[in-house]
Formats: structure tokens, C-alpha cells, sequence
């Protein structure tokens, strides 16, 4: 089959690999669409970064790897001890690896597992015709979810995990920097989770246009006093959540201004450096930073309901490319700004 | 009566001034003695800070100041109204000002009040022989608990405060940077929370056993490779609580390097300028950064109950001195680091 096949920086081959048998306990999937994520991107210009260049601790894999962690598929093939999925299941998958042994994994939070993997970096994943996961990794999408949605889970439970560790309070505001595909999946979750007061930061006059077209308020950092503004919307009290999905100097140290006390900053962001923070804004209000990685099942089930009762609108922000055009199409154009999310047909 | 009077940086001047009349509601207390605040350090170096140059909204008052947060006393004089005290009582003071109204307030944080204040900063403190207070400000001593411990009631309900906050694990280790009073009083009030495994990280020899003579655990920065160490320490899952009480990049830095799966770095120092933080620590494990400020009247009275079990010990890292020599034997030692922690005896 075919596949995007990773083995450094700027080496990827879209080329011929075997399929992997399906094991018990797991199934094969043809892969609909995958996304390509800003960690992919991470790998492909400054890699390897997750992708392991010695074996795995779970997988025993190392790389060349094929890409892909963003993904929906149909059932194509049925492993012994499967019970829950059957031929022809649409679904959409979890891509993580945990141990379940580590104080993490006996915590409830596989997502910060020690030695935490993932398909598609630790392992072989989604950019190919078809891969193989396990059983418990499949969500079964519901009939109104289109598989091109679907492939979206990962990225708004990545989104809506973030804005749970916010605790952002339904009668405040919150605040998300950044508009791109990962600021736009917090402003989906904020609606999701019932906070309808949300402005979202953004520079680009691009990105900023299209998210309001989706409904969202922004404002232009560029021009607009971003602390004095909210000071006076909130009457003083400040945001009672902020999301960082740009990942920058200025908005961490905008939205610490901005935050209330003994509220929460989220980090959603990969920072290639460390960022000169005021953290005597955590202290004079008893604020917080929270990092945030990954989701839950709890999450992926979450964003799949609210997928199904249409919440998410990808009007204007997605667009589908054949493989064959990955690197142009794809990491080249994202890497420009000229594209906000792209997913990946591996049947073109 | 005599007092120290602020007027602006390197403006002290212990002087004459009249006393304040005793409201209804109010007490006058005789000064026994009141600490030295690296506070007040801030305010005679580079204030002021703290100290309103305006009339501040709480106190309607402002520069000058009598200097003072730290103190205990006993009651000479009682207001009409006061039901709890009598002359003869010997008490430690909560020295907050707040406005009852904000949402910090209203959810029942006052030491994050919007408009918060403090006696000795926002107006007269307790570096005086007599300050008047609020009764609800005033917490008895028992008869176990010197007038000289009392009036540490102060920076060790900061250091108790702190601790709660990093919600530290009772099984785990829990690590301290900056052996200062602060970093003390951390270590006492993560004892006497019941966290036996303490490392207190501190690269001044002289503080370093100062702390070793309470009976602490120290780690010399200098010379160990501490994410190493607790890596090693811990069976790789990392403190369950990091404190921050140094102030400095390499604290912050090493602290977010020690950190296990969702645990908390307190920052409980006040940092002059943003400092290089590694986010990416926090993302990769879902940590955080986790601001405080002073304290509330349940961990007065939870430090006070410690105090009265004789569960703080002042050997080595205490000493007394007179009012009139507080610029040569209290800032500017202090400032030079040739003292821990002193206290000024206003009778003197």
C-alpha cells in the first residue's frame, strides 16, 4: 500500500509499504482522511522531535515511521477478541500509547503516560491507505459525523481537554489567542462547554476574518489595548479563562495581564523556546499556568456528540489534498500561512 | 510615641508621631515586635511599591506610612464594640484590607481582593510601640507561644498558604528553592502538613546549614545534576510539589525540570522582571505554575496551633533588634545577606 513514509527532517517518501497484520485485539482500517497537525510540521522542518530514533518503550518502534495521527477510517478487517467493531464501522481514532502502570496511567491520565507514545509518530499511523490499531483506539462516528469531520476529532479534543483545565466560569469571558486550526477548536469548546462570552486574539487579518465568519468576536492585538479592554468589559475582574494557542511572548504575557484571580492560563501551545513570563501576575492574583496534552476518551466522546448535533462548522478553514501532494500542498503551504488545516485523501 | 516613618526609597526615619484613636471596633495594641518583610526591603530600596502614593481605596491613605506587617503585640487599649479581646491579651496580627465586594471576595479570597490592602503598607503598621487594629485582624496567642514566635505568624502562614496551594502528595517528595525565611517556613509548613520527603535546594553554603540544623535535607545546586536526582529519587515520576521561593531563571527552570504529571511549582517570591520559563515543561506534562499571595485566617490559626505544639524552631536564623538601628542592622544587612531574619523590638 501506500504511505508517507518519515525518516528525518525534510525525508519523507510517499512510497510502497507492506500492511501489517492485524492482530487480536485490533483492527484494520482504510484510512479516509488524516490531518496534518503542527507537530507533523515540528517533525518534517526541526525532526525528530517525538518520533522515536531509538525503540519506542511501548512499541519497540523507531524510525522510518509512517506519519498520520489525525485520522477516520472504515473497518476493513476484524482481529480475534474484537467484540465492539464489525466491517464497514466508521470511526475516528485516539492515538495515544500509555502504560498504564506509571503514577500517570494509575491516576486516570493516560495522556501524560512516562512513556507515552503515539500512532502515526511512534508507531505507523494514519497517512497510508490503510493502518491498524486497537480496538479501544476506534470511535465509532455517528451516521450524521462525515468522515472528513471525524478526522477533525483529534484536534478539537485537543482543544476541548485545554478548555476543561481552564475552568473558564459560563457568566464570565474568556480568552483565546490564536486563530488557527487549535484557537479555533477552543472557540468551538467554549461554545460546546456553555461560555458564550469569548474573544479571540489574532494578528493575521485573515485568520482573524475567518473565524468570524464561524461567529466568533476577535480583536486585532495590533491595535487595541488588550488589557485595558478587558479591565473595563469585565468591570475590573478580568477573564476567568485564557487559552495560549500562539505560543509567543506577547500572548502569554497579554493574557496574564488579562486574567482574574485565582484564574487559569492554558498552555496550548509547542514552545520551541523558553518565553520570558511575568510570573509576578500568577502571584499578585494567585493565578495559574496549566499545561495541556492531548485529551481523554472522555473528551473524544464529547466532541463526537457535539460533531453529531452539528456544532462544528469547518466552512472556510479545511481543505483535502491528494498524498501525492503532501509536501507541497500540505507542510509547504502550511508552513507559509497561506493554508489554515488541510487533511490528507490517501486513496488520491 | 515613636515609629518608623516611610516616606520614599531610602526614606526611613524613626521619629515621633501621634497615635491613632481607638474606633469602635478596634484595638490598640503595645508593639512586642515586628519582622522585617522582604517587602519592606522592596519598599526601602525600590519603592515605593506597595505603599500608595495616592490615597489608597481601602485605607483612603498614603505616603507617609508607618512601615510594619509582621507583629505581635498585647492589647492595651479596646474599642466600643469589641466583644472578643481585653486589654492584656497578647495577639498576632492578619495585617489584610479587604473590600468584602469584589468576585475575590465574594468567593471567599480576600488576600486577592481587587482593591486588597495592608496595615504597614497601605497605613500604619506595627513598626511602632503602639498600632491600632481592626478586631477581626487580631488572633490570640496561647499562653505556649512566645510574643517573639508571634510575630512570625506572618511569613510562616505565607509559607503555610504556599504549601496548600501545591497540593502536595503526603508519599512523594516535594522540593523547596531558597533556603531564606520563606524557604524556612515552607519546610516547617510542609512538615507540619505531613510531607516527610523535603529536599530545600539552596547554593548559599552558610543558608544551606542553617536549615541542616533544623533537621532539612539540602541539595547544593552548584554541584548536582537535580533533575537527575529527583528523576533518580523518585523512580522517574518527579516531585509531587515544587516551591519557588528563590526567585531567580535557574530555580524556576530546574523546579519545571522536577516536576511529575500534573503537579504544581508554587511561585511564592516576588520577581522583579519576567524570567526564561519553559512552558514546553508544563504542555509535555500537563504541570503548572501555580501563583500565591499571603494567606488566609484559616492558616493563621492552623500556624498558630503548629506554633503552640512547638513544632517551629527559630534557633540559628533569628535575631532582635532595636528600632533605632533598623537601617544598619536590619535592611542594609539584610540586603547584604549577613542576616536570616530580624525582628525590631520598637521598646528599644
Amino acid at each position: 500500500m501506500r504511505a508517507v513514509v518519515y525518516s528525518g527532517p525534510k525525508q519523507v517518501a510517499i512510497t510502497d509499504v507492506a500492511e501489517r497484520p492485524v492482530g487480536p485485539g485490533q483492527v484494520r482500517l482504510k484510512v479516509a482522511f488524516n490531518g496534518i497537525c503542527g507537530t507533523d510540521l515540528h517533525e518534517y522542518y526541526a525532526g525528530p522531535i517525538f518520533v522515536p530514533t531509538e525503540p519506542h518503550p511501548l512499541t519497540g518502534e523507531a524510525l522510518p515511521v509512517v506519519l498520520g495521527h489525525e485520522f477516520s477510517g472504515t473497518v476493513t478487517e476484524v482481529g480475534s477478541e474484537v467484540t465492539s467493531l464489525v466491517v464497514g464501522d466508521r470511526v475516528t481514532v485516539l492515538p495515544v500509547y500509555s502504560c498504564g502502570e506509571c503514577l500517570a496511567c494509575q491516576g486516570g491520565r493516560p495522556n501524560v503516560c512516562a512513556k507515552v507514545g503515539f500512532h502515526g509518530l511512534s508507531t505507523d499511523g494514519g497517512m497510508a491507505e490503510t493502518t491498524v490499531v486497537d480496538e479501544g483506539m476506534a470511535f465509532k462516528l455517528p451516521d450524521s459525523v462525515s468522515l472528513e469531520l471525524g478526522a477533525l476529532t483529534e484536534p478539537m479534543a485537543v482543544a476541548y481537554h485545554a478548555v476543561k483545565l481552564g475552568d473558564p466560569d459560563p457568566s464570565g469571558t474568556a480568552l483565546v489567542f490564536g486563530a488557527g486550526p487549535i484557537g479555533i477548536g477552543l472557540w468551538f469548546a467554549l461554545k460546546g462547554q456553555g461560555i458564550d462570552d469569548v474573544f479571540v486574539v489574532e494578528p493575521s487579518p485573515v485568520r482573524r476574518e475567518s473565524i468570524e465568519r464561524l461567529g466568533a468576536k476577535t480583536i486585532d492585538p495590533t491595535s487595541v489595548d488588550i488589557p485595558a479592554f478587558i479591565a473595563e468589559h469585565t468591570g475590573g475582574n478580568g477573564v476567568t479563562a485564557a487559552y495560549d494557542a500562539a505560543g509567543v511572548t506577547a500572548s502569554v504575557q497579554t493574557a496574564l495581564a488579562c486574567l482574574g484571580a485565582a484564574r487559569t492560563m492554558v498552555s496550548v501551545a509547542i514552545y520551541e523556546k523558553p518565553l520570558e513570563t511575568p510570573l509576578i501576575q500568577l502571584v499578585l492574583r494567585e493565578a495559574r499556568i496549566q499545561g495541556t496534552l492531548c485529551y481523554t476518551a472522555d473528551d473524544y466522546r464529547a466532541v463526537i456528540e457535539l460533531m453529531a448535533a452539528g456544532h462544528y462548522d469547518t466552512t472556510g478553514w479545511l481543505e483535502t489534498i491528494a498524498m501525492d501532494d503532501l509536501v507541497t500542498e500540505g507542510f509547504e503551504a502550511l508552513h507559509a500561512g497561506q493554508k489554515m488545516k488541510v487533511l490528507v485523501d490517501p486513496s488520491r
